[in-house]
């Protein structure tokens, strides 16, 4: 009964995401050149889909079969779902991106309101349709496997998926951008965004591989994982009603992010907008849960606990924002560190990124203490639910950027008018703002995860105690801590190469295209697509292998106390090198918004270009790396919480 | 009998200091251009000195008082005779060093053997004084106050003098180097180390200030931190015996050393010779110690947690040469990145620099297990005193280090001729390469030295187990390891505010002195010490303020769990940050060398400058943060061992 319930509310998500899809289609695309430029778009992310999910159909199916036979036939099933389910929010999401944005460009002539309503319900589509198929997902696998350490692989499944989008997403998306702006903007001159430009459709597919299916398939990923740890440690502690319980305050979650979504129109200010949607969808949350509590008659400190993690999601999302808004200290005076050169602009970001971290630690620890003190570790697991459950909303909002973003730059590129451009800039600068929250609040919601999810391995490895004064666990832990750090850079130097890929492309075409330059031939988008893909699938064998490897071998060769101070070390570091990532790469970016906008010398000037070098510094942090570190997390955590069983009987020692 | 042997140890390391000292002090100064640049360099040295001194002693006084009052009188008698102990080796070892660049420099005239010997002397008289005097007075404090707690309060004196020299002397160094820069190179474009240039000699006494005082205070720390965490620890399961163990190992190094000392001669390649002395220690050291051990009839356990110690010593050191050298792929591919900007340049740095902490953090893990599996706990308080017993040699061949790079840049100004600048070059590269080793290995020291001191901690505060699944404990190490990384963004956002004061000064100087730029009228070269060094201890007043606050605040609020926590978090992700941040700044000054040398383009092409920002971004990374990490993680572990009790007694919360 209450399983169906929950199930309704997945489907009830779909629907909605339906008639928000329906919607945007509906809406008139534009002239022929709109047209051109969205169709040479959704070509190159046709063949960027296409080329990963023949990769990752591959992966899948060797993970399956290692699955099958390791750990047994239900979790190989649950696993080959969870990554279909992912994959196909994905592919929905992506699909409604490309139509949405040229949609906005257009609707932009008929005023701010239209364009904003084009753009946010494409962004809704993404979000009810990332937490619709992920509830739905779980119900299905737990109602055929009604055992939640089963659901375990559904939620492997994701993230698995979310490493691939998110990771080579990543990968991909700078290695277009830095392709395209260093032989483009440096070396011959032209424009950005200019169409003689082969990376220059690479660089548009980028912002939605990265931006929309990227995070979409992140969160979908936490979302999972928090509802699998909860109810891995619920039914230790309440049997089936525990199992039950985060699916229901999902549902609930799903609800109220749908009212909250109908609720967002544009007034004046589209940031105001998007923020009371956010607002309005968590006091429905609030109160939804505690009628379902108080209706199943279950302790009310389950519901403190569910408040304390959505209340540490805020803050978390408020930090980010302070650390990197233009109105703030800490970006103002990194601008301002630009005048005395790039040295001392990326010296005071990096030190405003590190001490950026300290505020929402403190966030994470306070409800990790209230709500273990409410209702134990069943408590903490709920605070990652509840922190996660408004993540249709948070979705909407994020996903709305990279579709206004692709807006403004069509609108651009068509050359319609100085009011529509004025329209798609103030749409876009909302959409940064949403973006910046989102990334603090995913890492975040990561965190508390990974944090339930370290719960859960503990009560299936069957440990009661994870002690720091025990060297093997001290070890283990020595080695976690390094292994975020290692991840991100390889990423970073799998971006590095990557571009070195795309600067080559982009050069040959330009040289043995004739009339290329002068604009009277086209450029073989699709080629610099094609390359960067494989090259972003290339540089993540690595660190992506290191995700998977590396648990194991801590835990077949140290045992299971060791793997939980590795879980414990990866998670610390990890937690430190996401947000401090997230939140320098935003900062550098918007100290460079700040000079162009005029300060201390505007574009061109000495400050600008010290500027600059910071950005791009920044860029595959906040982007590729930083973000990558979440699923990264829940990747291990995941692996080790299935392969538990199997590293207590047979570890090397300490087993 | 075994206490005294230990003091007579320290003695003789002292005595044979003054040997070396009477050894350099009767060498030939030179002509008087070199006299003149020496002078300056030491009036410089003196006035920076004697205002640390004076801050410092009201610091002192003040923490006396305080211990006084919390702790009890043995505790601030220790505390104050051991910050008297490390100032006083610092002022011995500045004071040789300033004795010896200039007549290492003279003596390069009469070949590279008698140059080498100089410098190298000179090194080595700071060396055995920091050993001498550290064992010695550990000696002296446990004579008067048997119990080895009461020796916590000279370990806390010494570090918190580390702090002060090592931080300080990092924010002042880096400061006058970038305001040198600045204002001389680029704004006026005269040449490095100009004499006209009013910051020039604020910068070579940072030279000596930073790498000289600062790392001898840094090992003074870390060592004596080892040898009291193992004297507790030794005092619970031996007894007596358990706390003079250390001691006499000490002594066993100590005697090591300064065979190794001896044993240092030049032959073709100084490097070489550097590395040879350093062997015959460690070989030496385990003789030594293997027949203390028998002798002693003690475990051969301890023998084996000893050697641990000193093994994992050189897996560092060999790891930090490997990333740092000029042969190898890390550097050589970030010199090669530089080719494609700055931004390339420090994203590949910045990765390997990332990279590697790994093997680093698999050696002191092993080493962990290693000892904990032969001896217990007190295994691994012994093994980092293994580590430790080379300190002699270490800082011997560090020492040498600035001594030559000073020498070079004297005999570069007095015109020496070609031939001694070739000797003095060829002594300074082999000084890089020791500075690198020694810097891996005074990270990797300090870290199990930590180790032990948090057993320490656990074993004063009664407590059994330091439990991750217990969310008190989770939350202190959430904000533990965010310390790291906001310490270091405090130092270096403070090097940035003073070289800001520095520029403003050297332009005033060029400003208001008539004649000066023409090299008509002398510029005021005190008053930018002045400044450097006012403006250094101003910077100093926050995060030194949150090594002391930050463990109490946790420890009475969060009481003693929440406080091992802590400590755990913070030494995690302390080695992390200290060991990226050294490497990645040493890779970057080497690809920067390696261009210099005519490779990619050489000076003055466009790698070349993204090198430099590079090199600029790395200097703080190498020189001011990330060793201050080391003693910032010993004073936070030394004040929770020292407030243990009243924070087990006094805490809000689950104490």
């Amino acid at each position: 009964m209450l399983l169906l319930f929950s199930f309704i509310a997945g489907l009830i998500s779909v629907i909605s995401s339906i008639y928000f899809y329906l919607y945007v289609r509906k809406q008139a695309v534009g002239t022929p050149r709109m047209k051109e430029i969205s169709d040479a778009i959704k070509e190159g992310a046709i063949a960027y889909l296409k080329r990963e999910y023949k990769a990752l159909a591959a992966v899948v199916i060797i993970i399956a079969i290692a699955l099958y036979f390791f750990i047994g036939k239900e979790t190989a099933i649950a696993y080959v779902f969870g990554s279909f389910c992912s994959a196909l929010a994905g592919l929905i999401g992506m699909d409604v991106a490309l139509k949405a944005n040229v949609r906005t460009a257009n609707a932009a002539k008929r005023g701010l309101n239209k364009a904003f309503s084009v753009g946010f319900y494409g962004g809704a589509v993404m979000g009810l349709t990332v937490v619709g198929l992920a509830l739905m997902g779980i119900c299905i696998v737990y109602y055929f496997f009604p055992n939640p350490e089963l659901v375990l692989g559904f939620s492997f499944g994701a993230s698995s998926l979310a490493l691939f989008a998110k990771a080579g997403g990543g990968i991909y998306t700078k290695a277009a951008d830095i392709g395209a702006d260093l032989v483009g903007k440096i070396e011959l001159n032209i424009p950005e965004d200019d169409p003689r430009n082969p990376a220059v459709i690479a660089d548009n597919v980028g912002d939605n591989v990265g931006d929309v299916a990227g995070m979409g398939a992140d969160l979908f990923d936490s979302y999972v994982a928090s509802i699998v740890a909860a109810m891995i440690l619920g039914t230790v502690y309440f049997k089936e009603m525990g199992a039950l319980l985060p699916l229901i305050l999902a549902a609930a979650g799903i609800f109220a992010s749908i009212i909250g979504a109908y609720f967002v129109r544009a007034r004046k200010n589209p940031s105001n907008s998007l923020n009371n949607g956010t607002y309005i969808t968590c006091i429905l949350f609030v109160i939804f849960s505690y009628l379902i509590i108080n209706y199943l008659n279950i302790s009310i400190g389950i519901f403190y606990a569910l408040v304390s993690g959505l209340a540490v999601g805020i803050v978390i999302g408020l930090t980010s924002d302070y650390y990197t808004s233009t109105d703030k200290s800490p970006t103002l005076k990194t601008a301002e560190a630009s005048k005395t050169g790039a040295a001392i602009n990326i010296l005071t970001g990096f030190s405003y990124g590190s001490i950026s971290v300290l505020p929402p630690l403190i966030g994470i620890g306070i409800a990790t203490i209230v709500s273990f003190y409410f209702a134990g570790l069943f408590g903490i697991a709920i605070s990652s639910v509840g922190m996660l459950a408004i993540t249709g909303m948070i979705v909407s909002a994020d996903a709305y950027g990279p579709i206004v973003d692709n807006a403004k730059g069509i609108a651009e590129q068509s050359k319609l008018g100085k009011n529509v451009i004025r329209i798609a800039d103030s749409l876009d600068e909302a959409g940064n703002t949403a973006k910046a929250i989102t990334k603090g609040f995913a890492i975040g919601a990561a965190g508390l995860s990974v944090i339930a999810l370290l719960s859960a391995y503990a009560e299936i490895v069957g440990i009661q105690v994870i002690d720091f004064m025990n060297p093997i666990v001290l070890t283990g832990a020595l080695i976690g801590i390094a292994l975020p750090p290692v991840f991100s850079a390889l990423l970073i130097l799998g971006v590095g190469k990557n571009a070195f890929r795309m600067v080559n492309e982009v050069r040959r075409q330009f040289k043995e295209i004739p009339g290329l330059l002068k604009g009277k031939a086209k450029p073989d988008y699709s080629k610099c697509v094609d390359i960067a893909t494989k090259g972003a699938l290339r540089e993540l064998i690595l660190p992506s292998s290191l995700a998977i490897i590396a648990p194991l071998v801590v835990g077949f060769v140290l045992g299971k106390y060791a793997l939980g101070g590795f879980l414990v070390g990866s998670i610390l570091s990890g937690l430190v090198f996401a947000l401090m990532m997230a939140n320098a790469g935003g900062l550098w970016d918007n100290a460079k918004k700040f000079i162009e906008e005029g300060n201390f010398g505007g574009k061109g000037s000495d400050a600008h270009k010290a500027a600059v070098i910071g950005d791009t510094v920044g860029d595959p942090f906040k982007d590729t790396a930083g973000p990558s570190i979440n699923t990264f997390l829940v990747v291990m955590s995941l692996i080790s919480s299935m392969f538990a069983s199997l590293i207590a009987a047979h570890a090397l020692i300490y087993s």
